[in-house]
């Protein structure tokens, strides 16, 4: 494996406020990570070279060569253009039109791909975690927004351009909550953490929810997965019963995706999964067994994902290699 | 071509009520057809033996040897084991669990290939028809139930055993009529062609529809698509209304899927779409360019089905072709 041969991958995962590379060999076994803030601030410009500072820094650490790098995958925020590599917008970063891809191969003069990070995180559950071998597993990540994604014969469904799997903007309520995408009633409205948050922060400023009041007050930034957990675990029937709702709501709409898409798991993961996940994913599964069709739920398997936060750039990493596969 | 050459298909469209065989050249054009009736009362193995002789025929007709067929595809209902080839349940047939690719191949000595019916048609205008050279296409066809496929990259998406694509289950009501799922509230208690007749029925025993009335009356078998369009060319604004309802809820239920499969085309299909093509396709365009993400609608057509009773056979046959060119 020595001198120049080609036997080693880098995964990162870039997201708004912080970033993180990892090597990995061949067998995609982790060599060492490298994490840091992305401090989008202060640019585009800072920004890669920060991600190329934190390669480079990975690298050494493994004394590995960057001649001997197969390829790159990235995980990041979307729209993207696929198959250019481009970030088409992040608003999290503040970017448009940013050619990452590019960027990346003249710095380390290997094939790059991108993709979206939630796509990124669900590819690494199926190919190391808890979706492994799945012919069709569908990735559900309630987050500040609703992330899906959906691995079908061992390739990412996609947009023509961007990816798809966008479950957290189907209406689910014909007069609902003003949602980010300028809809009503679109499941992020009612099943993402931050509707969650906001109920809960009601049911605190009502007095109802004094363990969460007293934790994290109403102020949506501070209400949390964590704090989530704690106060319902402290005893605060409010906030148990809006994540019921929402884990309802968000298991029907799974629901009609399983109808569609006939999938053997169904993986649910972010921070609010992993704050409570017996509760979340029984739920979830328990509207997916009320909602979708018996012949499509009794074959599904629904579960939390396994990798936490080295999903994305386990799986960035591995839709590199993939990429190369495809292109040889 | 002469000699024993394998240059022909057959496409077959197994239907509850009538059948039809198709032989296609190597370029897939129609040589010839046969229907009949299906005769279902006389039991699978009657139904067979008239299979068998249809496609007997019709190759006659072509003075086609049996020899130098390559493959034969048969459009059925379902559910069914693809792989095996086997009708699991068909409650329009009164069949469970029979071989029908078995038996095709016994009789024919070529390989056969079955496909939900649904999903057939939706081939059909894939590789001839509305959606030809889509990414991405949509299908969905409204019935007396709801039919739903989808064709990505090539390949139509299934389940593990039979299809996917239940849209006509997904729930848009939460509390909605009973379905023959079992069901409240499913796509298809609203938006079916049996949805819109037993609302229109409703409408005519009022006295509101008289049009419909005077020519069909109040029974739901008599009330199908052509009497419907019938009734509001001659006025009945409350069928109209009634069909814009239905039309409308199709199309915010196929913008959900829109958003999850991101698809290229949605082709709308049957007797209801051809009864009323531009009123029907219009309104579920304008539902999805309402509901579904700016950046998934703009990229779409909405297109109706272009081959009518053909698609099924052509589809089939493409289907036994493309199963022949994989199985190489």
């Amino acid at each position: 494996m020595g001198g120049d041969s080609k036997n080693f991958w880098v995964g990162f995962d870039l997201g708004g406020t912080k970033m993180m590379a990892t090597v990995f060999d061949a067998s995609f076994k982790i060599l060492a990570s490298k994490r840091c803030k992305t401090k989008a601030q202060n640019g585009a410009g800072q920004v890669l070279d920060r991600m190329e500072s934190a390669i480079h820094e990975v690298l050494a650490e493994t004394a590995i060569n960057e001649k001997q790098l197969a390829g790159i995958g990235i995980g990041c925020p979307g729209p993207l253009d696929l198959d250019q590599g481009i970030i088409l917008a992040a608003p999290n970063l503040g970017w448009k039109n940013v050619a990452l891809k590019d960027a990346m191969e003249k710095a380390f003069k290997c094939r790059t791909v991108i993709a979206n990070d939630v796509d990124a995180g669900l590819f690494g559950e199926y190919r190391f975690g808890a979706a492994q071998k799945a012919r069709c597993a569908l990735g559900v990540f309630p987050g500040t927004g609703i992330g899906g994604g959906c691995v079908y014969e061992g390739k990412l469904l996609r947009g023509k351009v961007s990816s798809c799997m966008e479950i957290g903007h189907i209406q689910v309520q014909a007069d609902g909550r003003l949602c980010g995408c300028g809809q009503r009633g679109c499941l992020e409205t009612v099943a993402s953490r931050l509707a969650i948050s906001a109920d809960a922060a009601m049911a605190a400023f009502r007095g109802e929810a004094p363990n969460l009041l007293q934790e994290a007050g109403t102020d949506l930034s501070s209400i949390k997965s964590g704090a989530l957990a704690r106060a319902i675990k402290a005893g605060d029937k409010p906030v148990e019963k809006i994540v019921r709702n929402a884990a309802w709501a968000m298991g029907v709409a799974i629901a009609g995706a399983v109808n569609l898409l006939a999938p053997d798991v169904v993986v649910l993961g972010g921070g609010l999964v992993e704050a409570m996940t017996d509760l979340y994913v029984g739920l979830v599964r328990d509207a997916i067994d009320e909602r979708a069709m018996k012949t499509f739920s009794k074959a599904l398997r629904v579960v939390p994902a396994q990798l936490g936060d080295d999903a994305t750039v386990m799986g960035a990493a591995a839709l590199a290699e993939q990429a190369a596969a495809k292109g040889k």
